[in-house]
């Protein structure tokens, strides 16, 4: 009988607590997570306590009780949420509780239901959940987002395998993504965050104007924003903790100008986004707004998320990720941003990140005013493959190489 | 292979939701559960939405969850609490949100952790819980508690049983004690109603000063809140939704006056306290005071709790319930209040409800005023048996036969 590796998720475990999360001795803990991750989760809250964290507080949700109220709930309740769980969820934040989220859902989960219910429902809790959002954005508290092998995942992933069979396989894959490989991936963390911690450095000399990028369906020119800073592996919160956000991470990252994007792109992966699929998105910007949109597979979805806010329809983030990383040399489609969008150079529509800018102190103003995007939403879609070029725009107009067929060229 | 009946699990899914919480449309609802009585939960969750909830949010709980803070966590932790979480389920109670509780936990889960931490612990999250607390005692919001048969409850009630056959035991038991016997349980639930609100008049025309009980080890005089009310079965909340808060219910009960309460009681009963049991309380009061206290099984716990505050010595709650009820009748120790105060006369010390006044719009200060206790706790203990005598005082000092050998003289 195939089974998941207990010892690796035991690693994965303490992984996410001391180096992901990086609890603090008396800091409280948030933890979300389906009911099938369990065995995760309770690993996870034992090194929690060991670790000397004050109170850990599991929220789970559960793919029946998610999908009954699709199923089931009367039409007007779509506009409805949690306002005191979200408000609650704030209150914590503030409190400086850390933040860990663990993913194994279905990503297809709500694809058979009303798009219209399901994107009300999804707007009604971004705009209850943003202002816990901002202090996650914001890094004011540590958090670290890992995964666990769900089964509906998994047979997305691994189709032909059993239901065992496909749980083990996305669990190897998981594991080996989250550098899970030998007796101490603690090391292996510090050293994978110093290669990309010198990428990062390396585009901060450069200081661009703007990235050009070439590819089949693709002739982008983004902008960066005024004292963009690229950033990449651990973060700092504003308290000092250094904190791993997201485990696996291969991507560096910095905030687009926002009205300063122009030219086709078109998607290389599909992308998973509220328990519905969007495939082979291409796009027209203009000026930064979005001002054409096609899509083979879940248009509607991808057109209703688009109208969210203003700044849906403008980007809020740029990352690179070469074609050579483990997750894409696996050469699978894992219907999971938190995979897929580090297996591949990618864009994100709506909020920017504040702390992708050299001065950390600006206002919210500041930021705007700089070309950083504002949005009640944060959605990265994937546009790398290993026939992507990129080029870097200096101050004086000079072109210079950036990624070749999908690799440094550095 | 034996397996608990799932159609009998449906029927009390169903009864809860539409006469338990009895839901409202448009209506929030808060579940709490273990994720072990998940196969109840998935239903109770259909249900709600079917009959027009709002947005359902379960929070789960689970044993080694919480097991593992008193195992790991550091000693300064124990006086923390998930305040923002209370906070939030205060104000979803506010606006209006249901609450439902479903109980399968091991009624002796923490009992081998250390009592202090328990105690402080729970102190903790009453101090934070209070706030919304007072939004059910005072019956502002249609809530509901009923049971799941989870394996180590269901283990410690039959531990001669296989877990399966415990289980399936312990379901059928529940399924009985909460009147899920033929196809109509709603209906069953109607006429007892009726039986439970006849004995509440009764007992509301003879508006006794005081009750007095006699049995083995027991001699009390129990004087009653000055304008208080018996109440039983159904509640209408304050908004006026017929309620039944607990399922199963076979008492009525009243608010005592906190001052007037001498002599001596001794438990029938094993109380089970927050993962603790309590047996053979034996207790002496004066003027309302517990001033003496004994136990063979959990003293300390029991001492801990009656120093949570002032009004933790003082009794809260006096409850008549006969010797023959079904969930006496079968003979069985639950170690589950929820059971074990519906098959015995109890009291409970800490927090009286204000809703056992005759004046539904008593301020704070007035039910004080009244002889109702104030305080963070509400603990019920079993002093009922087929041993126990109960005189009603009127104010010409008569004395009339209210319960004789455990039974209801009228």
């Amino acid at each position: 009988m195939t089974q998941l590796d207990l010892n690796k998720l035991d690693k994965l475990a303490y992984l996410s607590i001391k180096k992901g999360v990086n609890i603090q001795p008396g800091q409280d803990l948030l933890i979300t997570a389906s009911i099938e991750s369990l065995p995760l989760l309770r690993k996870l809250v034992d090194y929690a306590y060991k670790e000397g964290a004050g109170v850990v507080t599991p929220i789970f949700t559960d793919p029946h009780i998610t999908k009954s109220r699709f199923q089931y709930a009367t039409d007007q309740s779509f506009d409805r949420t949690q306002t005191w769980l979200y408000e609650g969820i704030k209150n914590a934040f503030k409190n400086n509780t850390a933040r860990l989220a663990v993913v194994s859902e279905d990503p297809q989960l709500l694809s058979n239901f009303d798009s219209d219910k399901v994107s009300r429902a999804s707007k009604a809790t971004s705009l209850a959940y943003k202002p816990a959002l901002e202090y996650i954005s914001n890094f004011e508290i540590n958090w670290n987002i890992i995964s666990y092998p769900g089964k509906a995942w998994a047979k997305l992933v691994f189709p032909d395998l059993s239901d065992e069979e496909a749980v083990k396989k996305l669990g190897d894959a998981i594991f080996h993504a989250s550098r899970i490989i030998n007796d101490d991936p603690l090391k292996e963390w510090d050293d994978h965050n110093k290669k990309l911690k010198s990428k990062a450095k390396w585009m901060n000399e450069m200081n661009f104007e703007s990235l050009l990028y070439k590819g089949p369906g693709t002739n982008l020119e983004v902008g960066l924003a005024v004292g963009h800073e690229w950033v990449g592996g651990s973060t700092n919160t504003k308290k000092g903790i250094p904190t791993f956000p997201n485990m696996p991470t291969e991507e560096i990252f910095t905030t687009p100008h926002c009205k300063k994007v122009n030219g086709t792109v078109r998607s290389t992966k599909p992308l998973s986004y509220q328990g519905s699929l969007i495939e082979n998105i291409e796009v027209e910007f203009k000026n930064g707004k979005i001002i054409k949109m096609n899509a083979s597979n879940g248009k509607d979805v991808f057109s209703k998320v688009l109208k969210t806010d203003e700044g849906a329809s403008q980007l809020g983030e740029i990352a690179l990720v070469p074609h050579s990383s483990p997750i894409s040399q696996t050469g699978l489609v894992y219907y999971n941003t938190l995979y897929d969008e580090n297996s591949s150079c990618h864009l994100a529509i709506g909020q920017c990140y504040s702390k992708c800018f050299k001065d950390k102190s600006l206002t919210k103003e500041q930021v705007i005013a700089n070309g950083g995007n504002s949005s009640l939403i944060h959605i990265d879609w994937m546009i790398g493959s290993d026939k992507i070029d990129i080029s870097g725009k200096d101050h004086n107009g000079n072109l210079i190489p950036v990624f070749k067929q999908g690799e440094w060229c550095n």
